[in-house]
């Protein structure tokens, strides 16, 4: 047993499995990828880690057991899977997950080839667990993944407060507390119990807010994209494998961008802080499908043709199409008046925060500083897209949250 | 100059005649007035008070003339009417405002008499301060009375961070340094700058969640009803008048209420947390229009005769009938695009959050524990309700966000 | 079983006869007992109050309980114990204690006589708790009674963190998570675990720091010692009893003081903040022992000298006496090195912060600004003390840790 | 001009010439060093940076300078030394600082060459700064150095704040407004005004408290302690030198240390926390003062004696000698009864916390877990200690606060 302070939920107590986890190679890796990759260059205190996070995701995890009453050997499997649930991040968190997914068909929270290998391995069958049912727990399985990776999971009631915690944004304070305290399982879902619509649109509001001020800043997206790039083509080099790479920490990928002579321009930039900025914002009904819909070939065939009508360098043009807009939250399900119910079929405000985050959607063109102009142009000829609008967006955008440091 | 340690915003400094405000009786009874009264039987530590509420609004409207650029005259008399806005508030804020408004026709901010006599004429007339322009600031007229009340005024942004603070309740935690940061004046209208369509919802959502959970809990709402009942009898006794009630503290009126035969045994029920139940609890589109639209008599016509029906005490049914929703805050004006436009017209959540309001509003008729039954099915056919959607909604209902206690 | 938010320790949970204790009135009555009496009156957000820290209490030794292992009817007790640990203080806590005490032989712990009548007795005998235990826990008798009353007893623990919070003066804020995990019983005696030193330190230093900036700002003590002086005075016309006033509760003893003419001054005095100042601010080892020994009839016949010698009043001279220094939390024990030591022997620490609390020591004088003059003179050559070094500190004073406010 | 949020001091605002600093790679780069080093191993969320310092530094340093009346081109000299006043510090801050000093004779903030070259040169010239200036200020040096690097200085201020913040540890909440409020310059000295004496004793007691939980904790320094051989041996294989280590960010250490044949172990051992055990951990009263006083190259010496004799590799010994202690805040200046008199001559308090200092002082040997038997067994021959009490002192230290994770 060990007792660990953590900033944002004080003293941690972790115990069996879940501290013999602890110690592993894979897991302490954790302490060296930043929970929310390069938001810290608009947010400079956001600089915590996916290993505190795990920390707190398992004191809530933990919390939520003894409210559920779940005891014994799957009380421990959910207990493992919740220190676990985040071995498979790539460095810089989600920042380069999509390019890692596409080489490897494996997103963050497919880890089953982790968990039957090395010390976690080892650890796992001294506790006499079976590293696929943890991998399937982390996967959001069964009716206990619903815990750990779902509408109303620990996760993002420990990721809210968190990041709320360390940006300084205090639109992620949600009542942990109380939505611990309403779990329910009712045949096999697990719900918030009665007279909890409102806690259940909490979580929804909660990220609504943080969204365009934090997740989704403009800042954070110029230098995501960035980042994106410059793995691209440091994986082109071979340098580096979607498999090596996967493992990494952010150090190691932030030398690797540097030493690789491809990719040592774009890590200057990253480290200095000096960032393409918006040559396009365009929003969703003004995105051709055809856009939208584009494979990473067809983007980066895009972003070539664009490049060329600019006059500028391949590299100096970086397209970024979020994927469309979706609330999974709105099918978490609450009891009303003695009923399981989703969300979106009881709440009022569901839809209007779909809404809201179709129209927060941004599709981004970006390049460098002295480059923008051109680059516009030419994306808006390459795109179709009506540039008036756009100018007036990059300059006074909603997203506009901070100054644009 | 003196400044003074907040909970809230830790050093707050007073100067000029706001400084020399702060030491007059009136302000100083601020001090034993409860910011949210009742409140506390729901959330104990909601003890705060308007005192250090008019501290925190003093202090966000100097950062507002700040910001702003307000100085000299205009900022003094400002600063004036921010730590003098509440003085006309009656014991226990809110709860019994009503009561003293039908009697003197003054609301809270209505406070042109109480400026114009002893301390506070005196100290405004040394600082060659017109009563009467600060009475009209504290009523929100004029261009500049909007920043003391309207819909973007430093008031609500002081008390939802107050009262998140105090009841433990984190959903009022906006962002006051932002907000204060963007305020403009367009044309005589205060507005919120460009980009900050978000920063005006905030607002917004803070108060809708704050509302179901707080401020209109139906344990704070059956309470400030027993509350106002009680006020009613003392009134109808001729040991207090409204005159003198409206400037008593909120201890002179709890021993005035304990005093007197008729108000009693209110008090002790409200003293040892002995409150009535709800015997109703029904939705806006169940209320007939009459009974919206009934006045102070008609309301206790409704109530004698439930009474009768249900042969119980005149004193032991309380009808409680909220205003209609409004959400004055959908008109607070933002600047997109280069234009000032009102937030109903730009947010798509304006429209979903005045629904939930609805959705939310409750008529509530109380009774002591053991008639809820008996009163309940007397006021179903006094009114003309219908009874078995609100069994439901009473025991399950929306607003029960925290154990009865 | 209840919830409660709590604005220190979030959610609290209160079960079996502590729950039930809860709804008792005199359990109730403590949520109208502020916490620090009149220190508000120097932090305008000092307005907690005896049932929000009662709470704290529960939840510590709640907590407490749980890490040692006790269970059973001897951790019912213990809850009782802790969730009455207060039920026995005067209005404004410790402000008239001392009053009370002289009167009734009884300090606001010994509550024997309380627990054995009305809802509490009837509450206990249900549960088969008998009181005189609960009385005897309350005291501190006994090994386990040192939980709620002694050199590490949780009652210090939520009141430093409580203060601090309210107050917004940082230095109580203690880590009560660690003082908790850390204790144990060993030979029936209530110490802290290995490598606690520090952590028993950090107590001694939180009072440390917290007493002259808040327990004993010179504002608290004069506004205090204006509130006993005027008790001492409605004692005297017997509109009160000792035993009535000890359980009045605030409004009730601050509107017997308006009412009653003998107190009326020292009411408005109270309730406008025109406080007496200082006359006089004498340090230890310049005071008599023949002051520092006096009884009340002794210290009355001293103020009555003073005042016929400066022309003055005979409530216009208040003579502030503490007692004299001591360091409780010096015998609070710690494990070193395997065997139980007191941490007075083990802490270079304890000494100094004793010799600080000696040099803080303050003999105060008070009388209404305009006779500190005649005042301070007269009780000089009464009480045999040096004025000038009193002087200088009584305008330059260690206590004058804020403005004068 | 550019607003920043924090997640200490929520938003600062950065103005003039110390904006445009903030845009410089030297400065960008203390976002990637961490600002306590190693204790992230301690305490997981302590992993904020140089920079978001660097910005609570200035922005305490602005309202100092707001306070004092310091304006113009004095005041933009030091709003630019407090944003530059960590440039020269090393990966992993203090940790391997003393490497470099030895190496280059630079200490971290002696920065004039940092200043006369690149992009700082550029802005600084830009604003008619002069580097030689800034570098004073940043040294201490001078009536305004005080400001930046002295016993009252803003660095200080923010570090304990953010340190307790970050870590979690309360110990460090000092109240930085009161002690920006009081700072004075009197006869060229940086002084707190009267009635200050227990304001300047707080910042003491902080560090004192912080010092043994989170600075000094035995595994902060066995890590630091690794970290540092570590890079002495890179720095003999000449893959660095100290010059372009001093210029590295945590990220190229440690991946430079990764490389390294002759360090890798020692960089897997960091990553993975399998980090050496105290094999002595001796008081200041049982080291001889041969070792105390040995230099870089006889400390080698003796750890190379010591392997020797337990016949183990050289790398397998670790000697810690932290310097003697000593405390600087104890020559900080209040105002006491209208006179300047340094802390020491008028605190009780200092001298106790100095003797706590030097009580708390340990000599480390480290070794790996399975040679510390043996290690500490042969550094007890050669260094000529007393084992019995040491073994006592490993396992049962005051420094064991935290469990050992």
């Amino acid at each position: 047993m060990v007792t660990i302070k953590d900033s944002v939920h004080d003293h941690i107590t972790v115990e069996g499995v879940a501290a013999e986890l602890l110690d592993t190679p894979p897991v302490q890796r954790l302490r060296r990828l930043k929970q929310l990759g390069t938001v810290g260059l608009v947010y400079p205190s956001a600089n915590h880690t996916r290993f505190e996070h795990s920390l707190g995701v398992y004191h809530l995890a933990d919390a939520a057991l003894d409210g559920l009453g779940i005891e014994g050997a799957q009380a421990e499997r959910l207990r493992a899977a919740a220190i676990l649930h985040d071995v498979g991040h790539t460095p810089f968190s989600h920042n380069i997950e999509s390019i890692i997914a596409r080489l490897t068909g494996r997103m963050h929270d497919e880890v089953d080839d982790l968990l039957e290998e090395g010390e976690i391995a080892r650890v796992l069958a001294l506790h006499d667990i079976d590293p696929g049912a943890v991998a399937d727990l982390i996967a959001g399985d069964g009716e206990f993944g619903q815990l750990v990776s779902g509408e109303l999971d620990v996760d993002r009631m420990d990721y809210l407060v968190r990041d709320a915690h360390h940006t300084g944004v205090p639109y992620g304070t949600i009542d942990t507390g109380r939505l611990i305290r309403e779990l329910r399982f009712v045949d096999g879902e697990l719900v918030l119990g009665e007279g909890n619509v409102q806690t259940a649109e909490s979580l929804l509001v909660a990220r609504a807010l943080m969204n365009p001020v934090v997740y989704n800043h403009h800042v954070a997206r110029i230098s995501k994209a960035m980042l994106r790039q410059a793995t691209e083509r440091l994986l082109e080099t071979e340098e580096a494998t979607a498999e090596t790479l996967r493992r990494m920490d952010d150090a190691a990928l932030r030398v690797a961008l540097r030493s690789c002579p491809e990719t040592a321009a774009f890590a200057t930039r990253l480290d200095t802080r000096s960032l393409y900025k918006r040559a396009i914002w365009a929003e969703l009904q003004d995105v051709p499908d055809e856009l939208l819909d584009a494979d990473h070939e067809a983007r980066g065939e895009f972003e070539r043709q664009i490049a060329t009508r600019a006059g500028v360098e391949p590299d100096a043009v970086i397209i970024d199409v979020p994927d469309r807009p979706r609330m999974r939250e709105s099918t978490s399900r609450v009891v009303v008046n003695g009923e399981v119910r989703t969300l979106g079929t009881q709440s009022t405000l569901v839809d209007a925060l779909r809404r809201v985050q179709q129209e927060q959607w941004r599709l981004g063109v970006y390049a460098p500083e002295e480059a923008t102009d051109a680059v516009g142009r030419a994306a808006e000829e390459t795109l179709g897209l009506d540039l008036d609008a756009l100018v007036v967006d990059v300059r006074k955008g909603i997203n506009t949250t901070l100054d644009e440091f």
